[in-house]
């Protein structure tokens, strides 16, 4: 495929329209996406990857934008990933964070993406990781990916990077509740924004008794919490400053390469257990037997389980395979 | 087996001791469990199943407390089964939820039950929805499923509801947040709780902006906002007309029978597919070809997808096979 060839030769040169394309193949699932990334593997690995989560509101594009912008005068090239939840609900709100990062638009060596939730949150996970190797292997420095959301679906999205910082704001309950009752795992850095407001104190107080608690449990790293007001790039230096004391730990002490050894054996995994399910979505579409047995569980004659080892049953007998 | 036998005998007659013998049987994976699910499956279907989801600290267990009271004194048999997150931090939390409903633990026609994550959550979800049919079996007229948290895996764990009950606090800006960005599907009732709080005609304002922009989205079921108080019993019974109201129009609608048939196909899915994660995972386990690969990939020699492709040749041709 001489084309996608030199496809692959335009993202290694950081060429930010084969990096675009690249990752809408990506996401559309397209086989020359995969191809690509195949290609260009052996030239990722050198970025450092921060994945960002909290609530939505929490001021996340606008630290993005910030941090970029500190990137940027450090010569370094930076790439964002937002990852969009599914609903029809977000456009807006999107479009304003979108607004936000419009000062780096015109920067060639700045490149901005949202994702899209193609259905479930596994895919997602997945098509994310090969966009940030894509980004990587375009030669960016930084890439930064975002996702909106407090649960530990979203953690697993951003658990492609190798450090992870929760944004939080003052009087944004949810999120410390969340930490507090073990929701969600502990991130590596926390930021408070919009620390201009009178509540700031309180919260940093009650981040602070929550990491008490689990100090055990990172090893030597204390977690720190770095307080921003990212709209006027108050402490987003201190922030960078942690980021970099981070990465030095985490390399010093071997994290770096377990992290993401773990991190590829999980996607390996996840990766053929999604083709799996999906050949035997395929497989079962297609097959009468199928639906009979769904039958009898929506009347309650087989349990589900059992309706389980049937199609397993099946599958192993070759009665039942996906083309 | 004539001893699990009786056990199903006791459990389809309400046997307190059967039925918490029959789930920590499912929590464990032991081949009894399942087998006890199979035999009492065509009990089940009567129940109806409550889910309620809400950051912690919103008061869903003083809310199921205020519930299970009101629902005893219309003379029905309860069951609560409560799925804690996997952190070490939860304990004393829920230690604190479970004082909240010890005014019911004496009553033998209540079931109080909690549930922990045993890793993955696909895993719990398919835990929570055999230990719900089970109590299903054994009588109850009402079981209610509580999560916490505010991210779409929560949500997914309670999708085996027939009724799902999101719980706000004034204030509690994030699920409101989540809602808004659409990281969380529109539930079929929301309760602010707490109500005394000055902060409640506000959120229910904007509780009210949300459910406005999706009002195509459920149909012809208007979304109703309750408040409740529940440590003082204040809104429940309002509550109990609504989620009976709700029961009566997804019936009415045939949406009930669509609900579950769709949840009870995604479960037989879930199943078959954690089974052959898990059958996967024993193979590769035992399987020195497989750690040669995820070394490729972690010294960039190979690509996850790639590494993913030569894991189901490797299956498909019988190179590689679990037990």
């Amino acid at each position: 495929m001489p084309t996608e060839t030199s496809l692959a030769a335009r993202l290694l040169q950081g060429d930010k329209r084969a990096l675009a394309r690249a990752i809408t193949l990506v996401e559309n699932d397209d086989p020359r996406g995969w191809e690509l990334v195949r290609e260009v593997y052996p030239h990722t690995g050198r970025a450092a990857v921060l994945g960002l989560t909290g609530a939505p509101g929490a001021g996340k594009s606008t630290l993005i934008s910030s941090l970029t912008k500190a990137r940027r005068a450090q010569d370094r090239e930076v790439a964002v990933l937002s990852i969009d939840p599914s609903s029809p609900f977000t456009k807006g709100a999107l479009l304003g964070d979108r607004i936000r990062l419009s000062d780096h638009f015109l920067d060639p060596k700045v490149f901005i993406r949202s994702m899209a939730n193609r259905g479930a949150l596994g895919g997602l996970s997945e098509a994310t990781l090969q966009a940030a190797l894509l980004m990587d292997a375009a030669g960016k420095d930084d890439v930064f990916l975002e996702t909106v959301g407090v649960g530990q679906a979203e953690i697993d999205i951003i658990d492609h990077a190798d450090t992870v910082v929760l944004v939080l704001i003052p009087g944004g309950g949810d999120s410390i509740q969340a930490l507090k009752a073990g929701v969600m795992e502990i991130p590596d850095i926390i930021v408070v924004n919009k620390a201009d407001h009178p509540m700031t104190d309180t919260m940093v107080r009650e981040v602070r008794s929550v990491l008490s608690l689990g100090e055990h449990e990172k090893g030597s790293w204390r977690v720190p919490i770095v307080k921003t007001e990212a709209y006027r790039d108050i402490g987003t230096d201190e922030l960078i400053e942690q980021l970099d004391k981070h990465r030095a730990y985490i390399q010093a002490a071997g994290q770096l390469d377990e992290r993401r050894s773990r991190n590829l054996r999980n996607e390996v995994l996840a990766l053929t257990t999604g083709r799996l399910r999906r050949r035997l979505d395929a497989a079962l579409e297609a097959d009468a037997g199928f639906q009979e047995l769904l039958d009898q569980v929506v009347r309650r004659q087989l349990d589900p389980a059992s309706a389980a080892t049937r199609v397993l049953e099946r599958l192993d007998s070759g009665d039942l395979r996906a083309p």
